[in-house]
């Protein structure tokens, strides 16, 4: 049992899911949630995987826990952070799982105490869906969870790492600025291209009369997975990260410019030379464990 | 049964499943395969789904062929055109699979003669893995096959229809300009976009010592499924359809370009309004039997 009594603010996707993974794994004797959505909360409570849930946080429960993780979209994080840090007791630990560290640490700084332990963290892991429902305990089994702490405590760091490997994750500690830039790529830019590309597409459905639909198994099917995931966090996110965010892009558009110019001039040999080496990479990634290797990710079983 | 003797040539994924599917769904009583790489041709005999196998298909395979499907790359498909038609019987079938029908029509008329029928198709299916062994002969199972017939014959027609839909496909008829631009849109494209991302990422790698790999689940594990595709087809398809491809990207760009600025502008109702028009069009694929509606496409369950 890694944390006595543990709450957690925001109950969606992720949320919800730490909630569940913290009590089906044994690493929390009592999970609270507090979410400032209401029929969030009654979801929960149907949901029936917390020990206690409540739409007003700072009042009810902040000032009993021991582990505080914030899961609410990172735009909020900062006013969070102002309401429940004055209630919160002493050697607590304030925890997140932003998926930018930099924004996060600017926002929450201003509250800080002595008294309590800040360890900013970011689970790489989720899904398409988002809200109570859509979470599940084994979310983030095998993946890893990224741990950015400054000056925080060394015991509070290995508390917060021991939770989060005892509910599957692997855990690694980075500087913010690092973080930023490796999730920028990873995960931000791929989102923000995603969004694009299936906007496009809709745009263009009004001249295909249906037919972007009908024949989205050629590749498209991908990118609309990861475009239907939660806007309001992603529109955060982008904002949050933005300096990184763009210089991936930037990158990004000059390479897409030079296969562009590939094809135009009817270049085959640079087309080949740069798509041949693309395909080790997905080696890596299923060599890692971090993805299936079957077909098609298996879905058309 | 719907055909008699059936050549594939072109032994890969494609290929092979056509050749499979041909014979566990009962649709020609005769399954002969070429391919030029003698390799293939010994894993094609060791896996024994054909009747027969060939290096050499004009000789041995193309006079007894009641029809023959190209499944070769795009950009070999008027040589084999050349070296099969005058040997082919009266009355036979000529059709392919080539992911761009405009361009393998312009490759294919000139070496035509009337007593044969020439139904260009194109199934919208496929995985990331190429070669004999990545096929199975439930790939095209509820997945469209498009056919672009111009002045081909009704029976012809009917006969290549009746095939696809007998090993498992959903068969739609289409101009071919029309079928090219679509394809652009939910293939071509993405496929192009996701080998650029993946390249960009490469690169980044170097910056990032390996950590595009080990944090690869937040979204871009995703891209380098779609660019471990088959090098030499996609050449072939940016290639063969140039205009089309790049009036797309354009489009993309244009796009990415506006939501860049709405990021370095911190224009949050802007990102938001876009993100939350994408969400829909995930549903309705899904709804369509082209996607499956598990979370992470269920490869983490």
């Amino acid at each position: 049992m890694t944390i006595d009594t543990l709450l957690i603010i925001g109950g969606g996707l992720i949320g919800s899911s730490i909630a569940r993974a913290a009590k089906e794994y044994g690493q929390a004797k009592t999970v609270y949630v507090a979410d400032k959505s209401a029929s969030a909360c009654e979801a929960i409570e149907r949901l029936g995987f917390a020990d206690g849930v409540s739409e007003n946080a700072p009042e009810l429960y902040a000032s009993q826990a021991d582990m505080i993780i914030l899961c609410v979209p990172p735009g909020r994080i900062g006013e969070v952070a102002e309401a429940i840090i004055p209630v919160m007791k002493d050697g607590a630990i304030l925890s997140d799982v932003g998926s930018v560290k930099g924004d996060v640490i600017k926002q929450v700084t201003p509250f800080l105490k002595d008294s309590i332990h800040f360890v900013p963290g970011h689970p790489i892991a989720g899904t398409e869906y988002s809200g109570p429902e859509a979470g599940f305990a084994s979310l983030f089994k095998d993946r890893w969870c990224v741990l950015t702490p400054d000056d925080a405590d060394d015991g509070a760091v290995e508390t917060v790492k021991l939770f989060w490997e005892g509910i599957g994750a692997l855990v690694a500690i980075m500087e913010p600025k690092r973080h930023d830039i490796v999730l920028a790529t990873t995960s931000h830019v791929p989102h923000l291209i995603a969004y694009t590309l299936v906007g496009t597409a809709v745009d263009m459905e009004r001249v295909t009369n249906n037919e972007v639909v009908k024949f989205s198994a050629g590749g498209f099917r991908d990118f609309t997975r990861i475009a239907a995931s939660d806007p309001v966090m992603w529109r955060d996110v982008f904002l949050a990260n933005r300096e990184a965010t763009l210089e991936v892009v930037d990158r990004f558009i000059e390479d897409l410019s030079a296969l562009k110019r590939a094809i135009r001039w009817d270049d085959g040999d640079a087309l080949l030379e740069h798509f041949a080496k693309t395909r080790d990479i997905r080696r890596h990634i299923v060599d890692a464990g971090q993805d299936s290797a079957a077909p098609n990710f298996g879905r058309d079983d």
